[in-house]
């Protein structure tokens, strides 16, 4: 059996590897237009930072081998030709015609079946500019290298991020922390992480970009990216004018799937990429494809999307190994599962946020938040943040979002969300699920478990939620309707009692009894630290007949991490 | 509703506060033996290392308040009596006898509900000496405050432990690494953690100890507590004499069922546990038992079984609070999860050892061991260790053991495995696992992953294991029909071939070549570091005809980890 792989990163290798181990006998031909061929991609912000000391080091095996053709060849029996690129594919003779970029010369090259892992490029949004000098994208080593030597050689002064997807945000890590750079981050949207994060939780990132000097600028809507001599020089947008020697174009990634259009492979006009069935095969049986060229089911929506990432590339070329082998092995789809890092913040999701449910037509859909230590208070470092995304009508967990301390705290709730997932659970499983404890590592209740009751609560209307942002907004326009009840202890309320009328303190210990005195023409709105005390003051008001009673959930502490000069 | 809730520690004060959450106008009373209740128990062996610094620590709120009787009266609006001890139950009157322990006053409280939350006492071993002065066990925060007064006073110079379960490792972990004490661990069974934890890893965790410092000895026929004067001056076993000034009695616990037996509820003669059904009622509808004095479901063997542990009481607490005020709530079974930290290693697990599941009846069970960084290896901070216990005959998985450092790593993947165990897995959903990628948390394969195509391949028979045990004996032995076939780098293998004669280095990158040299009349052993490079050249060699070929999980770097002597 001749198989032809074309394209040599992730999914790619996956499957030719797979393929080679199951079915020693396979020939295997694998082609890459780079040089580079199976390297860590994840792994180019960190070469940025400097974790990663040379690039090579994204090149290697965990035993220290660099995987290029002699690698390939040697140990793995695969034969590997870089500089070489896929130009044509006859289906009906079932060849492929390559060129050799160094020296021009083709090829007609035959296969038993064939593998695409064509990858993505750079999406360049349509703005005037992006030619100039010190334009960049971080799709490759390639623009690793020359950022990371820019870096090396002090030529950036003021780097300029477009887009806080993942790379915008692990890269504008880099330039900050790492470089001690001055960064601007431009976003379109009203929020970082759009789609993937709810504002409870994105407003969080901000804050702590903005106290990581990082200039964050959102609904960005930029005109031109500006140079002088030929060399960018800034970004212009509607509302102002951001000098930079840098530009990182991080706006996304689009499939390469020019080959596929060619052969007359069915691509998706909607997502724009290459459709393939649970096995990985493309509309034509012999050829597979895989890897962020390929577009995949979202589990939760059911909808096919993009979901450019390393480790489902490396899932999907296992698939496409163990199907080529003569077995049978299904990629079913995504649950969205993420994480990422960004200065000293965990951030991580599965399923979809709040946002993406409502656009989907969930209309029942709505959110519960819990801010918890993710250990006994002793061990902490910290508060963690916890959004979960349900339908109040069904009881369905439609998403998960944490952002944390940099543990490994909030991968642990997103692997056990992410798994969860999968079997459509409703918020009684949450609260139901058995999750490892003792004190170095988690609170007697997960706080998964307890996002679950949050949620629960929600469900059978046990309080009422208000928006920190309304609370806000009629707290500055004096709003005589609100009285805030504060039921934390004298000392941590003095300030906010001294600064608004309306706000007052009723010491949750004791507030049993004291709460009798308050208003019933008002909206009152129990507030503490994160929510538990004013939960419960809330449950006593509701037992002595108050029916205008509101709680923000989160309490105080999510309205501070936002920024909000609230104490 | 007059609820009566005897015990008021974990489950007892969640099932009150719970129930009062939900319906404010209960009529609550809790009473408990002794004068501190509603305390954080997993969090004594950190009084005792000093990562909590005064036992009210692990009274208070994450809002700093102490929960004693007045704050159950004044913010839960619950009775709260200490010191009191419930004697006898009367289910045709529905009272209650109960004495306060001071006064020796004795009154009858009448219920509507009742919650057994009695707990455990410690299984005290049947040996000569338990009652020296000296000998202590570690079940409440009087003996917590004793030993700590002692380690403080200097008083202790030579602590010895008997029991390496969760408590043993981690009071060992206090009193070797906070304290400085040259420790001695006793353990009846070969194994510390055992049940827990197979052999292929606990041998890890005891080498851990060992560098530690501790002098662990396993297999101990303990003879006596030895004491002079009344006090412990060692303890003797079969085989010889430890001398200790401290003795902790770290050998498990026994539930509290005087009382249900005195009412003649049902209790287990088996488990020695409170028979409950999912909805936390015993054998009286109208009396709730939960946490540590109940008998559990085992959700992989389907036994009733004893699992005192701090989450899974707040669990039942919430469900008898939820139970009692109307509503429906269940608890269905435990998985097994666990967690814990000793010295710098995070160990943790769910679901059935590979013991427990042969004594169960699942004959065809067996393991998969993976050996990898938890994260991109620029951000590793060592390896962690995956032990994956599954049925070779279904492909289901029964359990799961990781031990790896102290990250929050280890929780991540028993996050995951405890979640999707619920769901009866097999093999195959272990490999199709999506799981939360990028550099700083994780490889693009989480180990999940991984350790499940190590089982794969074992139930494809893609390679046949063999025990390091048995390697290392027949190395011994200089078996003449055993080759090693060291497939590292000719510096990797070097002090290995120069020891044993039928010790052979074939470098990986050429193996493919170089294996058609090897004999087939022997059994050849391929090993590498983790096994990564090993099973690759299992395969080669399977192509070329090759049958006595054998690999061990995990590579030199497992044995090695065990603290053999091989490089």
């Amino acid at each position: 059996m001749r198989v032809l792989v074309i394209g040599a990163v992730a999914c790619g290798t996956r499957a030719a590897c797979r393929l080679k181990r199951l079915r020693p006998d396979a020939e295997i031909l694998m082609i890459d237009q780079d040089q580079y061929i199976s390297y860590g991609g994840c792994g180019m912000p960190y070469y940025l930072t400097g974790d990663v000391s040379h690039i090579d080091e994204l090149r290697r095996t965990t035993f220290h081998a660099i995987r290029d053709e002699r690698f390939f060849k040697e140990a793995k029996g695969i034969e590997v030709l870089t500089r070489v690129k896929a130009e044509e594919i006859d289906r009906r003779k079932k060849t492929v015609k390559v060129r050799w970029l160094d020296t021009g010369k083709t090829e007609e090259i035959g296969y038993d079946k064939l593998v695409l892992a064509t990858g993505t490029k750079p999406k360049v949004p349509p703005i005037p500019g992006v030619d100039l000098e010190g334009v960049h994208t971080l799709s490759n080593l390639h623009d690793a290298i020359r950022i990371k030597e820019k870096l090396v050689k002090g030529e950036v002064k003021n780097p300029l991020v477009i887009g806080a997807g993942f790379i915008g945000l692990e890269v504008v890590e880099a330039f900050g922390e790492s470089w001690g750079l001055p960064v601007t981050l431009l976003e379109y949207f009203p929020q970082v992480l759009p789609r993937l994060i709810d504002p409870v939780l994105s407003r969080i990132i901000e804050n702590h970009l903005r106290k990581k000097g990082v200039k964050v600028v959102l609904n960005a809507r930029i005109k031109e990216i500006v140079g002088k001599n030929g060399k960018v020089v800034g970004v212009r947008t509607e509302d102002g004018f951001y000098p930079a020697d840098l530009v990182l174009l991080a706006t996304g990634v689009i499939p390469n799937t020019d080959l596929a259009k060619q052969a007359g492979l069915l691509v998706s006009p909607l997502t724009g990429g290459i459709v393939v069935n649970e096995r990985m095969q493309t509309s034509d049986p012999d050829i597979y494809a895989g890897g962020d060229c390929v577009e995949v089911v979202h589990l939760i929506t059911g909808k096919r999307m993009l979901m450019p990432q390393g480790s489902l590339a490396n899932k999907q070329g296992r698939v496409i190994g163990t199907n080529l082998a003569g077995g049978y092995a299904r990629f079913k789809g995504t649950i969205g599962a993420f994480i990422l890092k960004c200065f000293d913040m965990s951030i991580g999701g599965c399923g979809i946020s709040l946002g993406v449910a409502k656009a989907e037509g969930f209309v029942d859909a709505t959110y519960a938040l819990n801010i918890q230590h993710e250990r006994a208070h002793f061990f902490s470092i910290g508060c963690s943040y916890y959004n979960l995304v349900f339908d109040k009508r069904t009881g369905k967990v439609l998403g998960f979002q944490s952002v944390g301390p940099y543990t490994d705290g909030t991968l642990a709730r997103v692997h056990a969300m992410s798994t969860l997932l999968l079997e459509k659970p409703s918020v009684a499983d949450l609260v139901e699920l058995e999750l490892a404890y003792s004190p170095p590592f988690n609170t007697a209740l997960d706080p998964i478990n307890v996002v679950g009751h949050v949620a629960e609560n929600l469900i059978f209307e046990r309080f009422k939620p208000i928006e920190w942002e309304e609370v806000l907004r009629r707290l500055r326009e004096r709003d005589r309707d609100l009285l805030i009840v504060d039921v934390r202890t004298p000392e941590e309320a003095k300030e906010m009692v001294q600064r608004y009328p309306n706000w007052i303190n009723l010491p949750y210990q004791g507030a049993k009894e004291a709460i009798k005195t308050l208003p019933k023409d008002k909206d009152l709105v129990v507030v503490c630290s994160v929510g538990t005390r004013s939960y419960e003051v809330v449950r006593w008001l509701k037992a002595e007949g108050y029916d205008r009673v509101f709680m923000p959930m989160g309490g105080v502490v999510l309205a501070k991490s936002w920024g909000e000069d609230v104490r």
